[in-house]
């Protein structure tokens, strides 16, 4: 079944596992005359990388992205793109003694049912690796965004039971303060909190989740297709494809169940001769479709799957045995981290597909 | 844009407007031999009509669904499965005093500024009149996960604040308890304080939102599809393109991010020859992949926008107003409870479409 | 499998069997704010209704479509369009005889075997019926045409031996002239002729085949996206997706491979200002896109398989026999007149879709 | 618009310039367990690869291709499969001087028009470099199908004026004489005919047309889907996707026209207890679905429009020039040769995924 690809318009194909000879994104359908260079897209990959701060995985990744076609002097033809990540930190020799044990909390056991098969090295397919090729070509979705004046951000909103406040931030400042955060956290004070349990954590061999909220300004009205192109239903369907979510919210979320209606309505309001809303509970969304209010959603990423302690599990012989991850093995102690770029390039490319879907609703 | 169809080989297409003439569904992909009636299809529906209960619509909606094709014999052919449901009870004389209002928390604001022309009556399409059809076509994606053996539930598992507790019910039980409670609710001390709370909020002409958990025992291995068409994905979108969902999370969820790996990562053992986990935090997926354990996942539902209170809004001309539905308005002062049947038609029509997808996984 | 869908952004789904109920199209993807009636649609399909002449199949199938969603105070809303055709001469007990016998030229066979079952009342599924629903859907595709100045004809080109000659006619009398002549033939010599051997075919029980060629005139540059969506491919699906053909072609044809490159080459001249070629044996595209010119295209139909001459065959229990059609039945003796509106249809949604698409090319 | 890729469940997408830096093909909903290494791929690249014959174009593509993922110790591993085929003859230097010109025949005016941009190095896109690809994919195909026991053979069935005669041939024989021929022609007689036509073309600094034929023995019954995705609509929009196709058939085809019903019908038989008819001009499918006998059908490729000759053209300033290609261009005088292995890949690559499909037609 072919699964690698999402988007109707703006639609992007990934290939490749994580200890194979490289990865790899087609992006088919980015309209023409948009420029794009290799430096922006390693730039993005940049801020996925691991090794920015202790609390990362230090695989030395130093991914080096290149775009093999659909390029021409500078500027997107209108023919596909090719960008190829080759993986250069691959080996996969330390996986040969766990190979026929199941991973508790990993893939290993339903890929092998599935397909018969599974390319054991790393995780193969199922390997967070694969977002890389999201971030690459997020950063072209981001791109078309910023023709259209819109801007996202996504942050660390919460680890463990320590949570941001970002109340006092300017919506300006809060990418920039999220990208000077060791742990992409615009708040200071909590960044100082989360960095002392993810450290303890790692300490023990064990790991956190996290959550990640991201705001997008300057919405245009009208994006999404009711009523299964919902924009909150790709976004949910775009969040729930990354490994180790377990959760999507839009708006007020779960929270908005013990709210009464009266409160929970967005009152609409005209300022400066716009329509608005003087609340957005909703998120940015009514029926599906973008109402011009920021777009505000936020998804859950369990705690990291591989940890240094010893865990009981089975083999593929269905024996009993015990799971214990090769000594020196380079995991993220919470993986929420690292996926905050990641976070940002699914909402563009969703929003990316949306943009040019929306040139379709009138005559 | 064609966004009205859900499924890739068992694919729905809905259409129609809550007062139009009638609403339907087209499935497309049903396999052949699969044994259908109609009244398999009114019965399904009924357990979302209104009027069940004090604390649904009373809107006299007695639908009558007719299977136009696609059936021959008795069964399924292959061919596209009409189902129509004419609009009986579709006055939408009333809505003409509001139709240049902006109302709050719904959709007639983007749908005008989308398509420049909004079908204003009873909320056209983006009505939850539309869920019939789901419903409708659900009941067929049952009838073939009932070929395969699987069985599943929905049921209200939070509103507002009272929660229901399903500890001492045993699987078997469950669906049959929840559509014995007016409110589809298993647990009858929570139904009783859900009741006051419900009837309390309708006298102040106010409404409540809730969680709708599912849950879907006897899975097979291996349905969901790498990386895009993960199971969760696909049951996010699919929940998300409901009417008034906010949220949606599998087995653990938002809790899942205060949990540590060594607690949230579920065992594997090996129990009669089997291999399954011995918690579920998962929630019945790994890597996107059933991994055989019950799949369990929950959705919130935001408080009913149709609330009997006025609100402040604007006019299409801009202009500040006040927003009140016309008297003898009928609303569900919590759309939670009738959406227990949609949401388990929901999971039933991705899970009808993975099992066939899963057919070509392996040569 | 999800197979009763043509498009991918002006898109339709058909569904109904010829002996059904009714059979009927969901058109999901046409942009708001199109003017269409219920009357545009039944002129269209009586273009395609039987009884115009004596050499069609005489069965008074006075169709009578009603438009059931999608249309908001004579517009489209940008909802899904469903159309209802009631099937109403549908006496299906004269298939009884010849049920479990294989029908020489026709699909019961291959239906039963793929399968398993086969709604063997006058062809399911596989029945010419299915092509109302194309016209029906086509009427509305044509709307948008003439939206952007588009127009179109189809003809038949050739019956039997005996082949139109257009030269003498002007372009934009050609329409009026093919539906004024009964075998919407614009030639009126080869008209008769063709009447005449059409009429020594009915009279020895037998059919004839044809060809119609289609003519786009006005056409924009641009439309087609390469290189699996080329305006020629999709042209292609959609006539080869039609009952009875066997062959597509477009511009110069198969009557290409005996030219030289030297001859074929269309040579660009600028006229009036535009960019334009002297001659026109591409039809209208050059890489699969649309370069301006008129787009031409002849589709090959084979004589009607229903054929009052008694047939060998054998029975779906493997046993020899004769296949001999009930008398009374009606059938016409060639397929190709009535498919000439079916043509233009399949054209125009095409078209319309392209358009669509062509929406996304540039930034 | 995302136009690069082909199929449903077993998918291609395809990307690369003719001058860029590389080609490549992304396999995705490839079944997993299949034996393929990148020697396959490189053998079937060779039949397409110029420089046989001296009739096909000198470039020396020595193509390497290399498969970067999908396959885990010699097997598919259900995940996407990328080929990479780096551009190794890639001086597009001598395009310049033509760049501002129109090409008669070619794309460039098209793709400016739609695009407002166009990669003129060799062809950019529209080039038949991308074919090659479509190659590769098809090995894979190939590969699936013999697990099916299912073969297939093209052929060049004319040139110009000549035919060849396969009527003497054994079916098994076809492929080995094919690909014996210099010009893919089985028929040798044929052949020394083709040969000199093609060298007097070549002299004159023209070029010729031709047809290929393909036939697909040992076809199971059941394959393709009504009514939008028959094989025979499949079939069609992937031969009228290559470049330089101006028509296809199968079947009877045009020819068919000219017979009548009582001729064309195929009689079924039973043969060893199989069902099968006594002819086939129905090409192997009835109702768009397989029916067990040979799928034969034929495509015309137009005269290659890359001629030696100067042509009367426009530049994109709309101003009178010639164009002339430059000294030491080299083209295949016609490029329907080469085309055969590229008709088997398109045959391959649409059955695979029929085969894929009919999984899902029964319960």
């Amino acid at each position: 079944m072919a699964s690698n690809s999402l988007g109707t318009i703006f639609k992007i194909t990934t290939w490749g596992e994580s200890h194979g000879k490289a990865i790899g994104v087609v992006i088919d359908g980015c309209p023409a005359g948009l420029s794009i260079t290799d430096d922006e897209i390693n730039q993005a990959l940049s801020l996925r990388a691991p090794g920015r701060n202790p609390y990362t995985s230090p695989r030395t990744e130093t991914d080096k992205a290149e775009i093999l076609s659909g390029i021409f002097e500078g500027k997107t033809t209108g023919a596909p793109i090719c960008i190829l990540i080759p993986n250069k930190d691959a080996d996969s020799s330390k996986y040969e003694p766990i190979k026929d044990l199941l991973r508790p909390g990993h893939a290993n056991y339903t890929y092998l049912e599935k397909y018969g098969i599974f390319d054991y090295r790393g995780g193969g397919r199922s390997s967070a690796r694969e977002t890389a090729c999201r971030v690459a070509a997020g950063a072209i979705a981001m791109k078309l965004l910023s023709h259209y004046s819109i801007h996202l951000t996504a942050y660390i909103k919460q680890i463990g039971n320590v949570s941001a406040n970002i109340n006092a931030i300017k919506n300006e400042d809060l990418r920039i303060l999220t990208y000077q955060s060791p742990l992409y956290c615009p708040d200071k004070i909590a960044t100082d909190e989360m960095a002392l349990i993810i450290e303890k954590a790692k300490t023990e061999g064990d790991s956190l989740g996290g959550i990640i909220e991201f705001i997008v300004s300057s919405m245009p009205v009208g994006l999404g297709d009711p009523v299964y192109e919902k924009l909150e239903a790709n976004l949910a369907k775009a969040m729930m494809s990354l490994p180790a979510t377990k959760g999507f919210e839009i708006g007020s979320g779960f929270h908005s169940i013990t709210m009464k209606g009266s409160e929970h309505n967005d009152p609409f309001i005209v300022e400066e001769g716009k329509v608005t809303t003087s609340s957005n509970y909703a998120g940015g969304t009514l029926g599906g479709i973008s109402n011009g209010m920021p777009l505000v959603g936020r998804i859950a990423f369990k705690p990291t799957s591989s940890i240094m302690q010893p865990q009981k599990t089975v083999s593929t012989s269905r024996e009993n045995s015990t799971f214990k991850l090769p000594e020196g093995s380079r995991h993220d102690p919470c993986v929420a981290i690292r996926a905050v770029p990641i976070v940002e390039a699914m909402v563009a490319l969703v929003l990316a597909d949306a943009i040019l879907l929306n040139r379709c609703s009138k005559i």
